[in-house]
């Protein structure tokens, strides 16, 4: 039994691999640690678990917070998981962080990522970066194993984008500038702490586009369309909120280098997530939504062309808080411990 | 492997049992009919069950619905079962229906029940309604088993209502005449079918009552908590909707027959449901509530007393389209199979 | 042109009042006070208000808030109020407080009321009490008028309560003892303050019963309903959240002392409110719904008989930030100033 | 008094104008006229115009429909105002209809627009195109006025997008080829008919993509554009449901075509709209979204720009049903009879 030890147990992030721990046949909960809403059991905070897990969230002090562990998921902000992650790698624990924190491999462009959110620039564990992993299994797969000890869990938006144009920048389909990201979430993208623009009456019929300034989530996927494409990429990109709980709904568009139709795209597009079980693939008449994919690890992408203009237009839909988050976590310890990919994560949601 | 056949597969009641078939052990789907969407696989209509369940519905009258099966859902309205029942006993398939067909056991309290809803109150098979179990677990356990052969799932408000108010009136603590059941219900409880009240920008800033006039599950509340009181009980029930999309609220008053504290009356909830792992018993201050059941089976039941006025007041919550409907189906079918009860049920649900 | 103040401006209780006043023939803001939000527009906070008032928040020691006004609104919490009457009173203004500072008119039943809130129980202005008029225009039409000075605007559950029962206390067709009052509420009833109970996706499937150990506004409903009946009354009373954003719908609950169809019912109820233009009352089968006052200032009534258990049964709709609040005090102000009661309040809302 | 005749009345489209009839000073309805729900008061259908408008709604063939009247809002679907129009306007009315009949000035491009939504490329009113005009107001004012007999009032999507881009092109800034309207809109876009993917269940925490294939509104986005340009302009338009109620969200992408700074094209926005009351503009920290134009007439746009691309990024907000549809409709028919542009228009919205 894999023991895993989550960091930032409360929020959104940190129930959500608790939620899919209690379904793993081969992983449990060792520690939930806490900082805020110390003692009280998880179950507390989060009625539904009651019965399944009710473990006290403990201080990052408390000896249980110590307890050995195989996998630590710090479900952390930005900052705290560098600050944490050598000391776990020494107890022999493997680390996937949440945050922004490992998902670059060298400090600078760690630095091009922490001034867009105004932290500082200076990685806090330098020597780990080159070591840590990008953990979208579906286009690093090969070094996500049971020698990796480090990954950085890719940004929820960052998700549905690269998953979205990475066939058709690998194939060079698409012109790698001028590629528009318009994206749109569901407000548990924004964790668990109330806010005003969050609050209820001031969003249930509010829609709006934030950070247009740059939303930073821009920094992987330039870097990892980059890599597919084998040349610099260049991304407009556009964050929405709208009133939805769980869900991205992103509308991705890029200029076509030849003239392609429909079914040339259909059939690119399976053909590079064949062997990938969380991503399907529609035609641009199948009435999917981000319905379809809450409470799931999978990605649908919808493919269309617009012939007239010349462009594509891939509509790539995930939940945030699964595929986005804590979905692809899990699928990362997976492939750490050398599980099928899969493991604990076939649930096809709750509909309607 | 339990073969299951669901009828009606197409609704929100059908793709719901096929949805928890698809997590069941020791159950599968063999065949799924419908009169409508025939020929559409299922994950066609319910792109969630893509690569779940991709099994086409098919009309009645074709070969494949007439498969062997262990167990027949009757996921069908009110007149359907009763027809269909004769011949799918003798073909040896146990049946549970989801509509009023088999939650009475004489034609006379059945003919009282149609009236209420307008339908014709001439039972179709008479002689079968002194065999059918009305299929609430929690008080009806011990017959429900592998000898059963009928059992008339309850409906979706009587499960909350019964379930909040059996103790009190087993232990006669309250008076069984002057019940009030103010019940709130999410929209799914109305089907898959669009109408013009449910249509969402009608819906979404909606609350309203209907059918005022009599409701058709005041008839099965009445009976059952009857049975408990060992006397005739009177209850004065309200049907209500908001805008959520699952879940029942039901808030229940009577009076008190001797002054009793919140304290005396949390012991004797307990002590009623200690052995169902269905029913989760709470404080007056717990903060749970509808979304804390929400996909899942579970029946959470808040206690409180107002000593000024000597009422007794249970807030009774559950998922109409899983306590309310398949999950108490498939809680009887393990019950029928002679399988533990919790049986592929022992799901926390998602949250947020 | 009636110079009105608005004290707590920045609140869902100060913009309401703001946002009628823009469309008031009669009266204007004076000015905005704040304790939050100081020197801030009150359209960059409330956008939609841009073009139509854009006056600052100002400080209460601004000179800007000291400005001659004929009317002060205190859309301020409890407690604030009645510290600042004294003073307002002296300065020749008329004040309208939404709390329950001035709903009481006794320093005994201040208290009863302080205490259910947990403030304290010494009012700060105990000589104003017998002075203040509770602002139901409905009942107390007559004692608001050119020469009232202090108005204890109604709390928004009690204003919903009132209105259904009172008709029944007056002509004595009801019991006095043993009503239930099944209240539910918008989520806008809490609130401009962000709180983890009304953070999105904590609440748009949510719904639940609060404060079951007892509710401020069952002071005021049974002092109210108390003087229609000319006899002690005793009320039950449930507040309970649902995931819309304005309204509130309460389901009332009487025993009836004598044999009475929906239709004799029907017939009082529209005598009663023969003169109110905000009261509309409709039979038991009348498709309405919160929906239907939503932005207004008035409060449906649907009529209904369980003749089987000899009860009563109203279900009362108003929008609690409009009848609930903001749009009593408007017509309270009317009233004060001798202006036909509907002025600036008669607004269909906006439909879906 | 302007006597006005809705053909159509009973859906959102009918309900939306007579609604604002009810406020505006100089007219007000004379027939309401539909072919559903013949007989019934408006205010049966819309409760909330009980006491406000309680006209029922006649038959076509009704003497009712054939009152005269200044002006008749074809609140119909495609197709049905080509029809009427001949007649009505020989009856001394002016015409303002709804849908795209009256928003081509040549048969060949309404035969373009008419094969995108699959109907009969034939206009069956020829000889009126060359003489409607384009209900844009802020575009077209100098040809809406007391000599125009017919108005095409514009497309939702279109108002967003021709409003959010017109001055860009008109200045030249960015490329006329390669623009993307990556439109998001409310329900209540899709009318009053229940449907299934509008189902309360199916919607609420659901959003997607539809007509992939290509979206009629598309023809006068471009043709609108184009004018401005003086050039062939080519757009990729997206339309999206999200689960809000009213409201049109687009976010509108261009190609500069000369380094621009945010600061510049703000310069340039407020000049071009200085003159019109409904179009605000805001820069790109601006607080705003489609939650504070719910309501109102008024178009808020939010300008960005992503140097690093080299992007032009507009967010348009509307709300659908009024500057999308009612509200442009009622300002037409102001400066159809030489009213102010804002009379009974000049309405906050109500919030939240």
């Amino acid at each position: 039994m894999i023991r895993a030890k989550v960091i930032g147990a409360s929020g959104y992030g940190g129930v959500g691999i608790t939620e899919l721990l209690t379904r793993h046949p081969e992983a449990q909960a060792a520690a939930l640690v806490d900082i805020e809403n110390v003692g009280k059991p998880i179950s507390e905070l989060y009625p539904h678990l009651d019965g399944f897990c009710d473990m006290p969230l403990v201080a990052p002090e408390d000896p249980t917070a110590q307890a050995d562990a195989d996998v630590i998921f710090m479900a952390t902000p930005d900052g705290v998981g560098m600050k944490l992650a050598g000391e776990a790698l020494s107890s022999g624990a493997k680390v996937i962080d949440y945050s922004g924190d490992f998902r670059f491999n060298t400090p600078k462009s760690y630095a091009q990522y922490a001034t867009r959110i105004g932290l500082d620039t200076q990685h806090a564990s330098p020597d780990l970066l080159s070591e840590s992993t990008y953990g979208l299994a579906e286009l690093h797969r090969d070094r996500i194993n049971t020698n990796t000890r480090i990954v950085g869990n890719p940004g929820c938006f960052a998700v549905s984008c690269i998953l979205g144009l990475a066939p058709a920048l690998k194939k060079a389909v698409v012109e790698p500038r001028g590629l528009i990201c318009d994206c749109k979430t569901g407000v548990s993208g924004a964790g668990r702490k109330p806010h005003a623009v969050f609050h209820y009456p001031a969003r249930y019929e509010q829609m709006n586009a934030y950070k247009l300034a740059g939303h930073q989530h821009v920094c992987e996927i330039e870097r990892e369309l980059g890599l597919q494409a084998g040349t610099e990429v260049v991304v407009t990109f556009t964050a929405q909120v709208v009133p939805v709980c769980r869900g991205i709904m992103s509308t991705l568009y890029g200029t076509l280098t030849q003239p392609l139709t429909e079914a040339d795209l259909l059939d690119m597009y399976k053909a590079f997530y064949a062997d990938d079980t969380f991503v399907r693939v529609y035609g641009s008449t199948a009435a999917v939504g981000s319905m379809h994919v809450r409470g799931t690890n999978y990605c649908n992408l919808v493919i269309s062309v617009d012939e007239r203009a010349g462009k594509l237009r891939i509509v790539s839909y995930i939940d945030n808080l699964v595929k986005g988050q804590a979905g692809s976590a899990l699928q990362n310890m997976n492939l750490l411990f050398g599980l099928p990919e899969a493991t604990g994560l076939s649930i096809p949601g709750v509909y309607p």
